[in-house]
């Protein structure tokens, strides 16, 4: 029989008050709340509690306060990570960037969902779907990216895009819901 | 003759730089700056502060920081209200909010508008239109829902939408301006 | 020869980890840090913290926190300047604002940019490219500013766009991306 956290992980309904999930949600905010009051000078800190949160990171990691995460420990990211100001992972779900990504200040990447029928979402379970994006993404400025949502490689987000569907390689998104603007001639 | 509290809340033109107005402000700011202080661990003290934030709540009322809030005086939200990560709501006229609401994170509900004619604008007056939300509301990441909107129930509103009409019962809307993308079968 | 600040301000090519740059935005992040922890009865010393951060301001100038800026250096606002809750700029060119302006909560103006192609963007050189914005201009809630944009005077910008394009003296714009819907007709 699966655990809480198992069917969590594997997208299927779950309840968030299960004890395990409750402390992998408090040792996050823990660490992110600590995160949340180092000092500009503290670069090495961060970049330690940094690995210290997550699943797993390259060795250069670098994300500027606020910081926000429902577990921490279900986003993955590759070499080379940077986020500016202010993002929000929800990774209820596994969240997998790959190196050289970038997310402007105030992206969201947000793996949770709930129910649409009413009564089912009152009964307070819930149910979330895995994010993956590529190597060589640049995500755009307050940026929202939906649960389930796939995004390939050597793509740009523009700015306050809504990304419903899966973005494929080589290519610049925007708008609400996102759409291909341009393709992104690889050299 | 009104105090300009009571033109505020009415929907009229009222002067915000009232003594009455600046301590209403004065006072949420105080207990959203010490709220957003408290720690992971805090819950009971966190409900604590939130009734006596809010104008009313229901037994359970739960709000991730960072909040923002004008008055919170002006907020009343019914059982089982919760608002993930950094939800932003100005209450310069009522916001009223049904039983078992959700707020996914960074969503922002602004009550308060100014006039479009740059001189009157430049006075410093302004205005709200109040916000009215239904039971069983499950709002989207991000979304945004604007002065005198009306929420009915049973409503999904997709996240990065911005809400500049009234929503009526059983429909899922999403976009920028929001539009009805689906109905929602009632059991 | 130019500096790399130079370049910077020129919307040239530059790279960030030159040391003079790395030294002015933590001097930036520094005074936001003390400024994010000062409490709503200090409106005196964070107009003062605002005159210091800032490359130029009117008399009057209020921001609420938390307040975000690259430099700081590069924001210029005029007379009578207001930003409502969570605000972010990032200035790495100019950002002039005029007199009588106010963003409400949660604006984002975005200077900084970085190449298209991913080879160019991993090497970690970056651009941008200023905003100017006229008088009494009010920007809604959440609003985006792109790099690159001009907004004119007595320009209301609607809650939730996605200013991609200048935009003229006297009107109303909204949406992603942010179209004219109305004119301002001033007396």
């Amino acid at each position: 029989m699966k655990t809480e956290k198992e069917k969590m992980l594997a997208g299927e309904m779950y309840s968030p008050e299960d004890p395990e999930l409750v402390k992998g949600r408090e040792r996050a905010r823990r660490i992110v709340r600590l995160y949340n009051q180092t000092m500009e000078t503290e670069e090495e800190k961060r970049t330690e509690m940094l690995k210290e949160l997550l699943g797993s990171t390259g060795e250069t990691v670098r994300m500027e306060p606020n910081i926000r995460f429902d577990y921490g420990s279900n986003t993955h990211v590759g070499e080379n990570f940077f986020a500016n100001f202010d993002c929000i992972i929800l990774d209820v779900c596994e969240v997998r960037i790959g190196d050289n990504c970038m997310l402007a200040p105030s992206v969201r990447l947000y793996t949770a969902t709930h129910p649409i029928d009413p009564v089912e979402r009152n009964s307070g379970k819930e149910f979330g779907k895995p994010i993956t994006i590529g190597d060589n993404v640049w995500i755009g400025g307050s940026s929202i990216i939906n649960p389930g949502v796939t995004i390939g490689n050597n793509v740009v987000i523009g700015s306050g895009s809504v990304v419903t569907k899966d973005v494929p390689d080589n290519v610049v998104v925007a708008g609400n819901p996102a759409r291909v603007i341009k393709h992104v001639e690889v050299k």
